[in-house]
């Protein structure tokens, strides 16, 4: 049947995440490592009230085909949210999408030819990577430092890349507590490649999922709002700011990208449901972001705390264990000697009831093996220690045991 | 900008439905035009109900992220819904999607490359054609007869393609009440189409938006339950069954395949809406689908009748102008005089407010100037009756405006 397969195809691998996360939905474990948001940010109450009254009075139309661009009352809701947070965008310029995976796929397939490169962050967002495989793109990693990715690395790949004759496309970033470090991108950095971008003349797929969560420290803008030509294609989604289950996101882009990823949507899915667009719509207007978005902030703030907190409290001292601390999102980065191999080590942390995600799975090179991810979005702070202390002793555990055992040459 | 584009996106066109479909969106135009469902068949009580009730106690649930395959609810329901309908599935072989575009996205996906040829009936599905444009597939037209694909035509066309050294890949067919003709394949048909595909090593994409929609005439087997081979990959949407704002389809198909199908879905967008499928699943089970298909048929039964009556009623006699009359679906397929190019009377017939969508936009190779199709799901059989009227004083009228003009070389 092989021979029946697309070559795109061929090539496509199940979600290391996805397989890893059917192991740990056994009961008693504390698990880290799924991406979920809080479900007690989900605004439910006012969105059954407002699918109710929908469903009823207003069932000719969103029950019916919509637009391809998606709903007006959805994207004048969203202009008018992001508005104060230096966008200042037209309806035009909005695409609904579902959610930013469908975003991913929209913009692989309207910028990306087989072999074209795409400069991604090392770790970076796994299902991202996901898609530029399916499109058969040469994806270059470049290292992440405190403040987001290496510029100058990314100057020296471009070169290197140019040098080989290759054809450059876009750099992929998720530039606030990154996913899966939560690691921010400093504003001269932002700056810095927008300027890049406009030198060599690519693009910039600007993933945001997480920029209204910022829970500390000062809210940066975002690269987007930084470009004067159309130059970044921003991703938004309501996954983590409503609801995940919701299926919705935006797509903020130009003409004429605008016009041609209009196109491509409708031979995608034609439309988005107007019934969950006309949900997130009606809540936006009648209860307003701001109110939701300070209740989920303090919600992740507290779980952050819990977390970074007992990672002190119980992480082996003395063995270079480091830790990211995000300033918002949902994703903190725990950095292990390297004598560790988080994979290897996992079936240890299953049976001790603890999960997390394996580092190398982010990485475009299966470097990362001694790193992992670790989600604070779900459960209560107290759960948020008690997965930490049994982390810790799987760690320390893990240590003891590389210790007793000869280094193989 | 035009640098930045995929080679396969620098060739994507608007629909020509869709850019048409604005036209007809002025007050007072009876539209034949568009394919939207009849609004009053949308059970929106039930689904108010339901949301309502979903959102408030079960919103961990359905606000969540969901499985890639979909909500095993669901695709339980879909397998007690279609068991008697000869398709006895289990919920492994069931893909959820954004409707049949997305199936028509997915399995362009996992099957097509570049030049690889997907036989499509001529006429076929407009956004069909998109989807397989969009993935550089080469298509090659068979024409319909009036019991579906002209299966002789098939053969030679394979056999040339073959002769010119082409990768053939798939069939495309709408085997009940074909978009846009209306026309039904005879079982002896899908019997044979079953045999070559075999034989030739085809795969059979069988989209089936209207099957259930059958209010004369006898129900034919699907051609993928003619199957013991997963060669056919079926496309179920709820679009007309249930509600098309719900972006609600299933895809049918057979491991290998599922699993790749599941693994490029995953890359697309992660997962569907549970919220649409919680509705979807539990007025399955709470209502059945049995009665509220009955109703469903009984409104496009009179729709048509209305429509037919009309032709007969009002459509000049003696010029050769036929349409066809199909026993289930929303469409039906005038073929007018070759002298009448409707793409040019399209004016006219807006002048008179009537529409339709003009016959050329479904073939791959330009013809069909001389056809148009009609739409009968939208409003009552009395307004159908007058939209048939105006429409027939358009033909009059281009037909006599024809023949006073001398005939150019």
């Amino acid at each position: 049947m092989k021979n029946y397969l697309s070559k795109r195809a061929s090539g496509a691998k199940r979600s290391a995440i996805r397989e890893l996360l059917k192991l740990t939905e056994k009961p008693g474990i504390i698990s880290f490592a799924g991406g979920l948001p809080a479900p007690e940010t989900f605004p439910h109450n006012e969105f059954a009230e407002i699918a109710a009254d929908e469903l009823r009075s207003h069932y000719e139309n969103v029950l019916q085909y919509g637009l391809t661009e998606g709903s007006l009352t959805l994207r004048r809701a969203v202009a008018d949210w992001l508005r104060p947070h230096g966008l200042d965008l037209s309806v035009d310029q909005m695409l609904v999408t579902t959610a930013s995976q469908q975003a991913l796929d929209l913009v692989s397939k309207a910028f990306l030819n087989e072999g074209d490169v795409i400069f991604v962050e090392a770790p970076t967002y796994l299902a991202a990577l996901q898609t530029f495989n399916l499109f058969e793109a040469d994806k270059i990693g470049i290292p992440l430092e405190d403040d987001g990715m290496d510029l100058d690395i990314l100057e020296q790949e471009i070169t290197k890349a140019r040098r080989e004759g290759k054809t450059l496309k876009a750099i992929y970033v998720i530039p606030d507590f990154q996913n899966p470090s939560g690691i921010t991108m400093s504003l001269e950095k932002r700056k810095r490649l927008l300027e890049i971008a406009r030198r060599e003349e690519l693009l910039i797929f600007e993933d945001d999922p997480y920029g209204q969560l910022r829970f500390a420290g000062e809210s940066l803008p975002s690269i987007r709002s930084l470009d004067d030509e159309g130059r970044v294609l921003l991703m938004i989604t309501f996954s983590k700011v409503l609801a995940a289950g919701m299926r919705l996101g935006v797509l903020i882009a130009d003409d004429p990208f605008m016009d041609v990823l209009v196109r491509v949507k409708q031979a995608t899915d034609l439309c988005t449901s107007k019934l969950t667009q006309h949900i997130a719509a009606r809540y936006i207007n009648e209860y307003g972001m701001e109110e939701h978005l300070k209740t989920i902030r303090e919600v992740y703030h507290a779980k952050r705390d819990a977390m970074v907190s007992a990672l002190e409290k119980y992480m082996p001292r003395d063995e270079g264990i480091t830790w990211t601390n995000p300033e918002g999102g949902l994703f903190l980065w725990v950095r292990l000697p390297e004598v560790i191999d988080t994979e290897k080590m996992f079936p240890r942390a299953l049976e001790s009831k603890v999960a997390y995600v394996i580092g190398n799975a982010f990485y475009v090179d299966g470097s990362g093996r001694n790193e992992m991810r670790l989600s604070f979005s779900l459960g209560t702070p107290e759960r948020i220690e008690e997965g930490i202390r049994r982390l810790a002793k799987v760690v320390s555990e893990e240590l003891a045991a590389k210790r007793a055992q000869p280094v193989s040459a």
